[in-house]
């Protein structure tokens, strides 16, 4: 195998061959994916950085590396200072870096299929600086000096069932057609992995963790639709299920289809679809809406059916994680117990279900000061034990066929410090106040951000993370357009049948993590006299918020009643499902405070 | 003296004079002013609305006039619905309209003096389908056929004494000049009367209510600076207090002055300068940097002197209002007094401080169901009494050459209702919880509007309008860029030294209007064991809250202690300044609740 040095070089010498000055990896795929299959693991593959958020600029006589404050020391261990610089984003962005450093005159090479048109117009401009140019390169330098990269799965497409889905395919995309014809527009373009899912109710298994499979598609204003996917991952099945309206071809036939749709009027998504896709509308002389994706609105509005099945799958992953917290409370306090072992453990709860087909991301299993990690992936190098006078944070989720759950959990082993009581307690009080937010219809997620930060500001305390993120139904573990957020996003008006985590947290770095994280369903609220439409949050995840690490004199009369309320609840929903030793213990987990 | 109709004639008249198959009649002056001069009242000269905020559009054969929610009734009462057609905005907009209405292949004329450039293009490209143009004029129709409309004031400069603006205006510029180097920039133009009054220490009298003059300036990377004004306008003092580093030309040379910025990089804001402000620099051949007057953030921020001059300013006017308050508590049980009287028996208060130099807005002076009218404006035809068992409204402030004050109070005048006094303390706790926020450096304002809210919220209730403004010191009333509101700005993050209003409200049409409004100065805010740097608020308003609107059992603890000791600084700072029955009032209005 080779080092990343002979790595760094073989791309070096493929760019002189190419003609190129330098080259930008981004961490993404075509689908501007968030989680990409390994064949697009190409930053990781040069640089051996393992985040999940990144990018790399190669030049002649210099490379750097680019991640945010998440991965400032993970950087710093997995790449080599002697070849890489380190860059912190946003303080330094890629296009700014560029500005700077590239060679004058020189031509920097980038994948259209990897970057969106937005990035494509910054990077020129900065690059003007130096008369410096962009050059889209048509195949990936590092995919020709990547002597074993992995070819994209070809695992088999698999119909979800409409029993999950709550409607029917073609509905779906009756209401894309109907979006359509109001934007006065021929067809959408859907490159989301996660749109086309829904759009066709299909499944894959081509990205770790979110159950998608690579493939384009085009939706026209007549409720076509043409599907572009390897041909070895549809069986006959498949084309039973997709119809005769869908159109199935070959996914390396997309982007000639794409110039082959001269004189439409076409709906491309500037935020989702990558500069290729814009590029070659425009060669072919369609006519662009840049407008958002039509399958992302109504995929984030989840029907009385995901809703159902939403309930279900939380109330088997809810059994699943309090058998796991039961048996942390028995074990951890022996001593025994470290990160790793922990989060298998929790896995087999979950397998244990029989209903798991994957989870939902891979598990962060933080101990004591590893908890203060908002990213923390536990590997053999930094596996800790669970130590009594601790916390343990555990963030995990599973995909159920019906329902993507995500949730947090901070476990005080032994007997917590005053100050840790107070902190946990003041996230758990933000906690409740999102959770128990009345506002009207048009509010929009970063309106009620503050509602679960307020407690910890008065003690000059933050986190530095989004407060909620949106989910799929068996899809993505975050999903937009919807989030509960400071800064980034945090726009969309919340609608009814939104799923939205409630997840404030709070971290002190060398020492101990705290995060409370359930999923909320938005719901409307009657509210007596009330002159506006008012909507609410219904908390969906149940397992106990441990009541050990509570200093409950800091409650309000109302918090310890949500709380006692929201222990009950677990008991009629998780309790029930539990027996022995593990049902003695969550009947004194929930007790009332 | 013409008829509305006659008016209206003799534009269209001119309209084909001019060859033009319309004009777009916008409420502003040449500098984007909120609060116009008398010359600038065309909207009001052509169709007698004489609300703030609103366009009128005139076609050959149609006529409309556009404006918000708030004057929807007084628009239809002050304007001849058989020659104008009503739309109301944002669900109708001025260039929608013309996209639907203007005549096929038609010119529609504007003033490129009263439009930004975003407009200019969003009405250009709305006129696409119509095949219409848009067409700049050089001399505004109405000022042709309106004979006696009143000329530009010629109110002397006045010099703005270092004592109230802290810092000299050399040093003011210097800082504009600083950052232009930084920016590359070799000037900025200042279009906004309120920016060029701060950068140069001057004020004016040219606007109602607000001391500025009409000017321009161009501010120079070396700091010298030219400044556009009406020559009989400068004496020889001001000429000394300008400087040399100040050449002043006459205010008609400024548009030449733009166009002989050949080769120079130029900064103009696109929100405060009019589209011949761009369309002048880039016929001259300079290159425009489209960024914010560099004058607007460091207005913003307050010295200690101003801050000094506004604590003045607020102890004098919070006892003019105190001894109007108590004059009101005296006088309206009677049943004698109506809305004018108040306003009126409130300036002379304000007047008998012998330092108020003009109101700072016309005072809203609201009884009963007029004070549920957000912006009302108190006129013969709509004068009410202040009865007994209503609530009487009054949002007021003072125009002092040391500040500029902002205030609300609302005034139960004998017994309010249970629904009226649990409204009034819902609408006291969101202000109490603004008035207590603590928060982290770089909260923009728009996260903490919920704060003032959420008490409403949770019983259905909501108010229409935002939370905060700015305020300028001896300057607009209104002054960005910070604000705390749901929509429309509150982007800007607060720094130690701004000033804001806190005004939540509640109105039930046709009943009554609640309205708690005090200013507050953003400050940094020491918290023991803080992890980040923290801001909070500073309360600078000071006058009771009326003790007989609240239900003292809907407070909690920590809010009867915030409003008992903010009634024992009321004491403190304005208490002190009255005497005999006013003294006693005060006390009694300020006891502990």
């Amino acid at each position: 195998m080779s080092t990343y040095e002979d790595r760094l070089k073989a791309l070096r010498d493929q760019l002189v061959r190419d003609r190129l000055d330098g080259f930008v990896v981004p961490l993404t795929d075509e689908h501007m994916s968030e989680y990409v299959g390994a064949y697009a693991q190409r930053l990781a593959w040069l640089t051996g950085f393992r985040g999940s958020a990144g990018s790399a600029v190669v030049l002649p006589q210099e490379a750097a590396i680019f991640t945010d404050g998440r991965y400032t020391l993970q950087v710093r261990e997995q790449v080599d200072g002697a070849h890489w610089r380190f860059e912190d984003v946003p303080h330094t962005s890629v296009t700014a870096w560029l500005g700077e450093h590239a060679p004058r005159g020189g031509r920097i090479g980038y994948d259209p299929w990897l970057h969106t048109r937005a990035w494509v117009m910054q990077a020129m401009q900065a690059l003007k600086e130096k008369v410096a140019t962009l050059v889209a390169v048509d195949t990936n330098p590092i995919d020709r000096v990547w002597p074993d990269r992995p070819t994209p799965s070809t695992a088999r497409l698999v119909a979800h069932d409409e029993r999950y889905a709550g409607r029917s395919a073609a509905d779906k995309r009756q209401q894309i057609a109907d979006l359509l014809t109001a934007k006065r527009a021929d067809a959408a373009i859907l490159s989301a992995l996660d749109s086309i899912a829904w759009a066709f109710n299909i499944r894959g298994q081509d990205v770790e963790r979110t159950p998608v499979a690579l493939a384009y598609a085009i939706v026209h204003a007549d409720a076509t639709a043409d599907l572009y996917v390897a041909p070895e991952k549809v069986d006959k099945g498949m084309i039973q299920h997709l119809g005769n309206a869908v159109r199935v071809h070959d996914r390396a036939t997309f982007a000639d289809a794409l110039k082959a749709m001269a004189g439409k009027s076409v709906i491309a998504d500037p935020e989702r679809a990558v500069a290729a896709i814009f590029d070659a509308l425009e060669a072919g002389g369609a006519t662009i809406l840049a407008e958002r994706d039509p399958a992302v609105l109504p995929k984030a509005i989840k029907n009385m059916q995901e809703i159902a099945g939403h309930r279900a799958a939380q109330a088997r992953d809810g059994a699943a994680l309090s058998r796991f917290l039961h048996w942390i409370a028995v074990e951890a306090p022996k001593g025994n117990v470290d990160e790793l072992t922990a989060a298998a453990r929790l896995e087999q709860f979950r397998r244990a279900t029989g209903e798991l087909v994957d989870l939902s991301f891979d598990t962060i299993s933080g101990a004591g000061p590893n908890g203060a990690v908002v990213h923390y992936r536990v590997e053999e190098k930094t596996n800790r034990l669970i130590e009594p006078g601790s916390f343990y944070l555990v963030d995990s989720g599973g995909q159920y066929r019906d329902g993507t759950t995500d949730v947090t959990r901070t476990v005080a082993i032994g007997l917590p410090t005053r100050e840790m009581k107070e902190r946990f307690t003041l996230v758990l009080k933000g906690h409740i106040a999102l959770a128990c937010a009345v506002f009207p219809r048009g509010t929009r997620g970063s309106q009620l951000d503050v509602l679960a930060r307020q407690f910890l500001w008065s003690h000059g305390l933050d986190y530095a993370h989004g407060t909620g993120h949106g989910v799929g139904s068996f899809l993505s573990v975050h999903e937009g357009p919807q989030r509960i957020a400071t800064f980034g996003g945090g726009d969309e008006p919340l609608v009814a049948g939104m799923f939205l985590s409630n997840e404030p947290g709070y971290y002190k770095a060398g020492e101990y993590g705290i995060r409370i994280e359930n999923l909320v369903l938005v719901e409307p609220r009657d509210v007596a006299g009330a002159e506006r439409e008012m909507l609410g949050f219904e908390t969906l995840t149940f397992a106990p918020i441990d009541r050990n690490a509570i200093l409950v004199e800091w409650l309000t009369d109302s918090e310890r009643t949500w709380l006692d309320s929201y222990h009950a609840q677990v008991l009629a929903v998780v309790g029930v499902q539990l027996d022995g030793e593990a049902r003695a213990w969550i009947e004194a987990a929930c007790a009332p405070l």
